[in-house]
């Protein structure tokens, strides 16, 4: 049976994905991969255990934070920046098409590349997948680069060369948007409740930064409501 | 000017690519990375430092043990198995083609997107080259996937994509064999007294593991001594 390592933030699109692999290739052939890489809070880590707890899952967590200790990007705890409170539609509509101040420099390529170290090790001698929950609203614009269909294509031709043909990269979600992303995951029954997407640290989720508001419209376009708690 | 970041183990193919860099971009331009990865000793890591100081450039470590934490390699300190004694040509011709046991789990993609980081990090807005030093003898019988030219080919398209165009990869050895390779530093002045190949970690080199084999080779094939110390 072909395995696979879920790269899980503990966020919507991610958590889709998990469940996604889960229903191809039942619980005991995933495992599910996070990443410390300085992020502002570790509520995101949480949220990717309890949903590995949810599954059954081995969840494993590689902590990257020293390769990323020269960026300011405003996602880091070390930077000055701080995440804007705007779509990222607005974003690319006021400032023109390109990196987001949220882009971790080549982060999705870093994380590609342990998640293609960890199948190798784990299992040195079978097929396994790689599975990324990148979807086509991230790419939008390229606002992130390393989230569109070509560079998935291409990272994905380096593992498989790289691994022997033994490690396929999978995103499932790359051409969807995030309301698409939503209506996949309430088919499989996802436990959005668990999930956390917003980019600060407080007990409830902001509502304002663009990962709370591209959530929350995604929910809205599938006629339900976001089930975790915003502040007023 | 076009910035460049060079993948430095202190071994004979990466300096030579450090002085190839140097010659075309001028050291101001320069820097050098290396890793820890979990390597059974740090000498080669003294080396790329020695390297770093003879051209005055910046030399930047990152740590990746705990990436291949769950690896059984031979290269890695954690490991009961040790690197064997026999130039990778024999151990193909024993073998046949495919992974050999020193082969690190997708480590070159690894350290490839480890330094696109560090690219994008210092030099954000500007185009850098990532420069590394695999060449042909690394990838014949497919010893190590991840230096082939055509693993090189398809993480460079991922690398250029994923940074908005601004980080070029480099290898401009990977058509080259081990004694072209040392032909090309010859003509440099490239300091290999300075360098350290071999995998055990005693005062001098082995001159039995599969690395001392193929560089002492590939200085008798140019005429030369290799200007480090062996063991009797």
């Amino acid at each position: 049976m072909v395995k696979a390592v879920v790269l899980s933030s503990g966020g919507v699109d991610s958590t889709t994905c998990v469940a996604m692999a889960v229903n191809e290739l039942g619980s005991a052939n995933v495992v599910t991969l996070s990443f410390k890489y300085g992020q502002r809070h570790e509520k995101e880590l949480e949220s990717a255990q309890k949903i590995a707890d949810f599954y059954g899952l081995a969840h494993y967590v590689y902590d990257l934070t020293s390769i990323f200790a020269y960026s300011d990007c405003s996602l880091l705890s070390s930077s000055k920046e701080k995440p804007e409170h705007m779509s990222y539609a607005d974003q690319i509509a006021r400032d023109g098409e390109g990196k987001v101040s949220t882009y971790v420099p080549f982060r999705n390529g870093l994380m590609l590349s342990a998640a293609a170290a960890l199948a190798q090790s784990l299992y040195p001698e079978e097929e396994c997948g790689i599975w990324i929950g990148a979807h086509a609203d991230d790419a939008a614009g390229n606002a992130y680069a390393d989230c569109s269909v070509a560079f998935n294509e291409s990272m994905g031709r380096a593992i498989s060369i790289g691994t022997y043909e033994l490690v396929k990269l999978h995103a499932p979600l790359n051409r969807l948007n995030k309301a698409q992303v939503v209506a996949e995951g309430l088919k499989l029954g996802v436990p959005y409740d668990l999930t956390w997407s917003c980019y600060e640290g407080g007990e409830k989720a902001c509502g304002k930064c663009a990962t709370c508001i591209d959530r929350l419209a995604a929910f809205r376009a599938n006629g339900c409501e976001d089930p975790i708690d915003y502040e007023d």
